[in-house]
């Protein structure tokens, strides 16, 4: 029976998950997939890390060179996250003839251009799934199913943290801090939660997803990015009252216009089969030219769904003869030809506190008129505690420039009314 | 550039969409995939057919053997549906040294072991996404994904007719015979529905699902099979009332009892995401022991969503220099060690037509705890028209033959009561 070698670069929450079901499933593998898979060597700077998970001390290896130089070695799996020195040892690992196998969105979204590169040069794979969406096969339905489609949108819920405090502020009513805290109790968040909350993580994802999907290199610095500190319990509590559910979407669009790729806070119908994702759980919504619509969901994150990924490349690696690149020219930047749109197409809500008197309803619907935005439905209530009448429009599908300009001019028109909050609508 | 020839067998549904989408495509091909598709040959009985889709008259085959002996032709794609002579001629194109791909769950299914058997003798490929869940890309999911799991579950909504048809009625109340009316009326059911409505095609998909799934040949013969004809508006308000939705599942467990094959209308709860599969959609939901829970989701048939799956695999055959087989042992018949659950564990949903009289209830229960099964929920109503109460027992997780047993006691009883239905409750 051929035998492969893997080495595990870092043993944290999805590194140790891969060991395990590495090790555990080994006679499997052997029996289906007809490969020997053992992991000859970790680097893991804590090594009673290693030690605990039960691997031989001779297997510890002091550095990324030990492990380049171990011919046993024939595929080197990449978890340790962050860009560097991760980047680093990725290359040298290819450039000494290893296949390797990464979870890293953010190296990989930086860099996949002069991995890929390098991997080839080397005749060597370079596998990915587990970079987006967990356990969920997105990467390689793009690659290997989809792949005849003309892919038109590819819409998800990508970062679990997120979705997490989202569904936990719709569900309670608590407010944002809470729900984050509630989150990072349960492990949900960590510590600093910037990358999740302020849609970095979903970013690279996008990026990585929206380039396979579209057949060109979409860069992340080319994503419109909102993150969801400003949610509140509110408009979330609005939203639902008109069949709407609040969530972080990462959104690419290829339309005749071009390009539009962004993440940000979305209401979405409850009706949609997105809006039924609910706590950690990821989907990717892709629709093609002939595949119709598509919706892949599942963990997006943690250390058995991330391994199976992982693990899914290794066995994938270790038993195809060829490897396969992305099939777009993966260019450093953005291609010249490539048209972004920033000038987006969506249907927006529009959350006011208005001043309780007459003519203060028509002065609005008026600015909004003048900006080419027409009214889809509106909600006046009661006024409020603080004197002010709280005014919800959902508008139709207009152009992002109409909404930042009507926002502008009601504002401005003589303190009747102020916005309150703005919120994308996926329709 | 690689020139890659295609024969399509059949110009029906699928086989039109599958010629439409590869040459209104193959510009993109050339470019994404570095591969010149084209059709070489077609073999349809119906000229007219082939040249409304504007198949050059020189190109439509007058026979198996012209396209079997045509050097230009690479790859055959059965879509004639049906086990004769679609299975005659795939073995003809393989013995040709031919790749094929096809989307003839019946004959893959009943024949799949020959089928690869020729295959891998003529080392050429042998493709079958298109089997299962049209476009939904189920397969190679199991194959290239998830390969690292133990899968101890794969439950699936993989028949659009009949989850048209219990949508409908559980929509808009209509009863079985309207509802499958409305369905043959839009083309999702064929004038005669035995197949989709009598759940055989159901068993098809999931013996090809199931066997990937836990590597092991099951044939269609050893599921449990039971259509959705006797499905009653009734049933299913009351199981809205309980919170269930009804559903044509296809179920398949893999737990240390045994293998549990089963298709039959079910009940499961309205969060689960299954249940929010409606109309001509279908799904797979997925546990494994790393990934958890994964959903694919999608259309489930149709000319372009089944010509996605067919033209995807193509991609994938002309670009792969190696063919990959299932990686299990693919015998003719069931592995005598594997071991097939009969009496399989679930709860269960029962309807009784009670006698308006004392001790009715009282009597029901005890036969059901003489029997080993214990009460979830009961509904008793004020009695009909009829003069009969109904009383609706939703049971926990119990055994069939407990179930059999139990409806047979109450039926013997005295005549107290009746069992009008039972219907299994997925949990």
């Amino acid at each position: 029976m051929r035998k492969v070698g893997v080495a595990i670069l870092g043993l944290g929450v999805v590194g140790g998950g891969t060991y395990k079901i590495l090790t555990e499933h080994r006679e499997m593998y052997q029996k289906a997939h007809g490969v020997d898979i053992t992991v000859e060597a970790v680097l893991e700077l804590r090594k009673e890390r290693a030690l605990a998970l039960g691997v031989e001390e001779s297997r510890i290896a002091s550095s990324i060179a030990e492990i380049c130089s171990n011919p046993d070695v024939d595929i080197v799996v990449e978890v340790m996250g962050g860009v560097e020195p991760a980047k680093t040892f990725v290359l040298a690992a290819l450039n000494a003839g290893k296949s390797v196998v990464t979870s890293n969105k953010e190296m990989f979204c930086k860099y996949s251009y002069e991995l890929e590169k390098v991997a080839k040069h080397n005749r060597v794979g370079l596998y990915y799934e587990a970079t987006c969406v967990g356990g969920v096969p997105v990467i390689r339905a793009l690659l290997d199913n989809l792949q005849g489609n003309v892919i038109t949108s590819l819409v998800g819920i990508v970062n679990g943290t997120t979705n997490y405090i989202l569904s936990k502020m719709s569900n309670s009513g608590a407010d944002y801090g809470e729900a984050l805290k509630e989150a990072q109790r349960l492990g949900y968040a960590e510590a600093n939660p910037t990358a999740d909350v302020e849609g970095y993580d979903a970013t690279y994802k996008l990026s990585i997803l929206s380039s396979l999907a579209f057949h060109t290199k979409i860069p992340y610095t080319k994503i419109y990015r909102e993150g969801i500190t400003n949610a509140t319990p509110t408009d979330i509590a609005y939203g639902k009252q008109l069949g709407y559910c609040l969530k972080l979407l990462a959104i690419g669009k290829n339309t005749e216009r071009g390009i539009e790729v962004r993440v940000h806070p979305t209401f979405i119908r409850t009706s949609h089969p997105l809006a039924s994702v609910n706590d950690s759980y990821n989907a990717v919504y892709i629709t093609g030219d002939s595949v119709e619509d598509v919706m892949l969901y599942g963990r997006g994150a943690g250390a058995a769904p991330t391994g199976s990924a992982i693990v899914g490349d290794i066995i994938y690696c270790a038993t195809h003869v060829q490897h396969n690149y992305s099939t777009f020219e993966n260019t450093e930047k953005a291609n010249p030809s490539t048209k972004f749109v920033t000038n987006f197409e969506s249907a927006y809500y529009i959350r006011l506190a208005a001043e309780d008197r007459a003519g203060v309803l028509s002065k609005i619907t008026s600015v909004l008129g003048r900006n080419s935005i027409s009214v889809a439905q509106i909600i006046q209530e009661e006024s409020g505690e603080d004197g002010k009448v709280p005014i919800i429009v959902v508008t139709h599908v207009t152009h992002e420039h109409n909404i930042t300009k009507a926002v502008q001019d009601i504002n401005a028109t003589s303190a009747c009314a102020s916005v309150v909050s703005v919120i994308r609508v996926y329709d």
